[in-house]
């Protein structure tokens, strides 16, 4: 990941912080382990809202996922009972986060078992961060 | 944390995804933020088993822990409606981990606020893994 990939995952941490939830990033390395495991893990009892995350920054307008990678997150979030969100967010068109659910919201590469996620799909079907978390309507990006 | 201390919990995060749990290790460093954050969540929907989990091993029969410390695991556990342990290795003893609840299974350090535990008191009170999961009766220690 790139530094200011991290520090786009960095300020998220603290976005779902201050909204209330507990908020764990995983290591950047795997830790020795070849399990699955997601990006974020974001939960609030009091919300009930309970959410692992997948984090993808690009500087393209096409993110791309292998089905494994996405097979692993939905395994992980189903032994919790958690949601599984995919946060994506284009460098180039200066985008917060847009969550798209996994795998329903996200788009399937042609001839193949992997899926992507374009600019313009995640403008159209994505919710801000603030959406996610329910607190508020963010004004949204092409609106 | 020590090499062997950092195997011991690579095992326990085995141990805990084997059994049909989600688990998830925090990054050895802050990851750039001052937010409190265990060492391991694990939870199992299907169980309905939730855990945050601070972990320790020791190579002396005590270890402490800050009030600081504590309080950061019960503020994550609250927000979560996870429970706190406290999983804690007695390397000379050559213990298995044995888990506390947070904060009534630990004891207070004399004239101070922190926390501590003695190799003594984790073999009364703590709870192998196996019981910790759910799963089976271990052969506890001192018996």
């Amino acid at each position: 990941m790139t530094l200011s990939g991290v520090q786009a995952e960095r300020d998220l941490v603290h976005l779902f912080w201050d909204a209330g939830f507990a908020v764990l990033r995983a290591p950047a390395s795997g830790g020795g382990t070849l399990l699955p495991r997601p990006d974020l893990i974001a939960g609030s009892q009091k919300r009930q809202k309970f959410f692992v995350l997948e984090i993808k920054t690009a500087r393209k307008d096409s993110i791309y996922i292998s089905e494994e990678q996405i097979n692993g997150l939905l395994e992980f979030a189903s032994r919790l009972g958690f949601e599984a969100f995919l946060g994506v967010k284009f460098k180039k068109r200066r985008s917060g986060f847009l969550f798209l659910a996994v795998p329903d919201e996200l788009e399937r590469v042609k001839n193949s078992t992997n899926f992507k996620v374009t600019f313009a799909h995640a403008s159209q079907k994505g919710r801000t961060v603030g959406e996610l978390i329910g607190e508020y309507k963010q004004k949204r990006l092409l609106e």
